[in-house]
């Protein structure tokens, strides 16, 4: 009996890190250029550089068939009105789908497709599946009180393709209203 | 902004299903021909004929780069000395891999390499992945006290392959023993 060790990684869902895991930490330098109101994000900065999410990921194969996948955590916080967020990406294969399971918190996942310009905001609750389609870009944001904690399986070609988000941006934005997390155009975009 | 509501769908961990998830129950009966003693078989299934384990799934899409998902429980039990398993599959699409994540519970997934014969016994536990290969017939087993929830992520044209499983057989099977769960070569193949 062989036990290949590799096949089964560990995860601590609390610290969102897995075992071998590759480790991505953005904090909020990193996320220049993602808010809308950039004097709230420049006061904020001002005030420190806190982790505004990680992603601890594994590489098991890159064969056709293959598939990778992360955990992920991302902090609840605002820069003026606007929910923390992921960067966000398309995939470089565009037609990679992403399964994604949330497993703690309270968040959105915000999809834009980039051929029909299709925008839907889906909510990511604890114990939930949220599937995002190929073609489609796609950004976490926390609009809870609390860490947001996920799981993203993907095929092994799907690649992220961050130049096309950072570049264009995403047309929409969420943030806090007293209805609760509204989606609105942003302002460059409007 | 648009709500497609088929992109969220909320799990019940508890109950492992899916929202409009697809249902699927294995009952003692169903499972006959994978237990080695085929006496403590018919003797088990003359008391009754329990839930061995269900999948619930769904299958979002069906083009290139698509994924389907799903979230299985696998009860605790024995046939003799054999742990409750599942009937365990090939994909059909022999290079698609498939991501585990176990979420409760204790167990082990059996690997068989199709063409290799090398076999693995890689172990389940609460809170970790397990990466399945291609080429490489799976089965899980339950070797603890509780059920043993997982979700399973794979490629949408992986397909399920249970006639050659039906037809040869796992070569081997995992037993409790003093020692603990082992993996033995079946009689049939030893």
């Amino acid at each position: 009996m062989k036990h290949l060790p590799e096949l089964h990684s560990q995860f601590d869902l609390s610290e969102a890190r897995i075992d071998r895991g590759q480790l991505v930490e953005r904090r909020l330098s990193d996320l220049a250029g993602c808010f809308e109101d950039e004097d709230s994000f420049a006061k904020s900065l001002a005030k420190g550089n806190p982790l505004i999410y990680q992603v601890s990921s594994q590489e098991p194969g890159n064969g056709l068939g293959d598939m990778h996948f992360g955990i992920g955590m991302l902090m609840p916080g605002r820069i003026g009105d606007e929910y923390y967020l992921t960067k966000g990406h398309l995939h470089e294969s565009r037609e990679a789908a992403e399964v994604y399971i949330c497993l703690s918190g309270t968040g959105a996942m915000l999809l834009e497709h980039e051929q029909t310009g299709d925008v839907q905001l889906v909510p990511m609750t604890s114990h939930s599946f949220v599937y995002v389609p190929g073609y489609t870009a796609h950004r976490t944001v926390n609009t809870g009180i609390e860490p947001l904690r996920y799981i993203g399986v993907y095929p092994a070609n799907a690649g992220h393709d961050y130049q096309t988000i950072a570049k264009r941006g995403f047309r929409h934005r969420v943030v806090a209203t007293t209805d609760g997390p509204q989606l609105l155009l942003r302002e460059s975009h409007s």
